[in-house]
């Protein structure tokens, strides 16, 4: 029996405060400024990709929670996985040329691949998978290569699959620095601080319901760089701002800059997505309500205590120290309540124990000054919001053991659909 | 029996295509940026004010549909009275200066006034009515004082009331010059082109359902310019652009460019509003499902046929050509149908006879193309929008004849409410 040459990683979710909106060049995805972005715990939220490498492979083959993807039909997917097995040719040539047993240099560049990869949360939740995704296989790909480059080198590689995903090469606080080359080899992902920098971070998201089907973030970005009147005074003079003072206010672990940022950037992202012609919505009026929701907290507070930014979609995310949250978390499971089709477990699994038992979840307002807040913006129809994920700052990818492959001894998925 | 010295007059309102939002000075109400808006007929929109001054009145009284109001609580009102007084007033002096007999000259500036003031439409239409309110006021003041003062010099004393009133002071398609002195002498409405220019032009005000109160756009308009980091951009660079293009494409009578821009800038005005600290937003689910259905139509048509514009609430007005309203109204009555609770003819009046009889309303679509529209966007729920009114170009301020006044022979209103 010949070696197995297999790598199964997990890698994380990550949530920007400066967001990325806008492309320079749409091939090597190439952004217009610079982003910034908190990477949330794998417990919560990861994807798990395990990717082998065999010569008895016919082509390469890619599984998504179980079903089979066409690779061929994903430029993207192509691009990462074309550049990391040109870096692993670079490197078996590189060995060869410095006199390394030809036996020992095993010509993985040159076989083909079965990648299969799953989510720890369900699609249902309605969050963006790419990032995730994209740096899992680019850390699975640079562990099963062998790859020396840097952590940094690597996320250009999840750089040309998803923008995004180079930040999420890293736990912690992450910048993706625009750069300004033609080429893209300043244009990548660095490390801010790390995850035990400011423990106390956490987030909740909140799945919003949704009816229409968003506009897709890639044709969207492209659409605002085109059209948007607003958009250039943005990339050349509020961001560069806001990067510097929000690298700043980690570094200082001064949440109330961080959130204000946070905030404004937020917003900002949509401005410019409605200044687009045609314009883009993604957030709906569950999403200005959970908006309003948070300013009345932060008045109440009588300090920015929470801040909330939104993606490509309704979805609302919410940093607050650990200290704010279970406020915070009371008046959202208040306001917001279960609808009865989903398990309580489903809707908010208190990991964090903020309340005793599951059926206390939206039944409790320990502080009158909440409890006033929650009566003043009311409850709101049951199902508004479908589940809160309550997480904190995390690591980067990990390297699992292969007893955690989820792939069989054939090579093919363990969890297969059919 | 004395003369009696009174005057009524109705005007019209106004909805803005390049938009008004910030002010430089807000005493003067002077505005950060020109704008540019079109007067609608007085058929179906309007306010009616009768004003007499008599020495027998004890101090200023105003009644707005029915109900007295406290003159001396609204700056505004003062602000607008007081400058037309002193207008009058140097007219007096000048009169007698130049010789006039004194008993000739009728101090109507030391007297006290009745102002008596109503909406021909319903305040539950969520229409803001200041703008046809402060200009119906200075028009009969301007009457009633004989004061001779161009229709420019006197929109200046509108603006002093409200800012766009100063746009209601003239009919057809009205620019509010922002002018830069410090005194606000170079700022004020002059008319781009009169209603006969371009009377194939119609609009739809499409009253959607709306729960929450929104923010003042007095209050609103200041944040945005103190916290807003892509207003001042708007301010410098897009609207002079937008004003000469716009005022080029009514002169031409291009349909699409007007629309265009119209869009345009409604959009960016809501955008700003949204990069506002904290955000401000106007426009409701039911609205952006209304610029869906308008893109959607666009699309269809293969030209831009029609253009929605949003002031600070979330009702749509639809500006389209005569032409293509019947599919338009068609489209939007069967999409978003009438609730029971409301009366077909307080529902759609069909004043310009789109439908044979009233209750065809919302229940035809005849050509294929359009319902082949209405059936992808579907049926929101009855009473999202809770009235459309169909109007058209309008005249400016008309002066109506003493039968037609709102007050009794001693001076108090006819319709009073109690």
């Amino acid at each position: 029996m010949s070696a197995k040459y297999e790598a199964t990683v997990t890698a994380p979710v990550n949530i920007a405060v400066i967001k990325y909106w806008g492309k320079r060049d749409s091939a090597l995805i190439l952004p217009t400024n610079s982003s910034l972005s908190v990477t949330l715990s794998q417990d919560h939220l990861s994807t798990r990709t395990t990717i082998r490498a065999s010569p008895d492979f016919g082509k390469d083959r890619l599984w998504l929670n179980g079903a089979e993807e066409d690779i061929a039909a994903s430029k993207r997917l192509i691009n990462s996985i074309t550049t990391a097995r040109n870096l692993r040719a670079a490197l078996e040539q590189k060995l060869l040329s410095e006199g390394a047993p030809a036996e020992t240099v095993v010509p993985l560049s040159k076989w083909s691949l079965h990648v299969c990869s799953e989510n720890n949360f369900p699609t249902a939740a309605g969050l963006a998978s790419s990032a995730s995704g994209y740096a899992a296989l680019v850390k699975a790909l640079g562990v099963l290569f062998d790859l020396p480059q840097s952590t940094s080198d690597l996320s250009r590689v999840a750089r040309v699959g998803s923008g995004s995903a180079c930040r999420s090469m890293f736990g912690g606080f992450v910048a993706w620095q625009a750069g300004v080359s033609d080429d893209g080899h300043d244009s990548f992902a660095v490390q801010v601080a790390d995850r035990q920098h400011w423990p106390e971070l956490q987030a909740l998201i909140l799945v919003a319901s949704d009816k229409k089907k968003a506009i897709s973030s890639t044709a969207g970005m492209q659409t605002t760089v085109e059209t948007s009147e607003l958009f250039a005074e943005r990339v050349r003079s509020v961001v560069p701002k806001r990067m510097e003072a929000m690298q700043r206010a980690i570094a200082e672990r001064d949440f109330g800059t961080f959130a204000e940022i946070t905030i404004r950037d937020s917003n900002q992202f949509h401005a410019v997505c409605l200044d687009t012609y045609p314009p883009i919505s993604y957030m709906n009026d569950i999403s200005r309500s959970i908006v309003s929701l948070v300013h009345a907290f932060n008045a109440a507070r009588g300090r920015v205590a929470a801040a909330y930014t939104y993606d490509a979609g309704p979805n609302a995310v919410i940093y607050a120290l650990k200290d704010d949250m279970r406020d915070l978390v009371e008046l959202v499971t208040y306001c917001f309540p279960r609808d009865d089709s989903t398990l309580l477990e489903a809707f908010y699994p208190n990991s964090f124990a903020i309340f005793d038992s599951a059926d206390q979840v939206g039944q409790r307002l320990t502080r009158p000054e909440v409890a006033q807040l929650a009566e003043t913006a009311g409850k709101f129809p049951p199902g508004s919001v479908r589940r809160i994920i309550h997480t904190e700052v995390g690591d980067g990818p990990r390297v699992l053991p292969d007893s955690e492959s989820l792939l069989n001894d054939a090579g093919m998925p363990k969890h297969a659909k059919e």
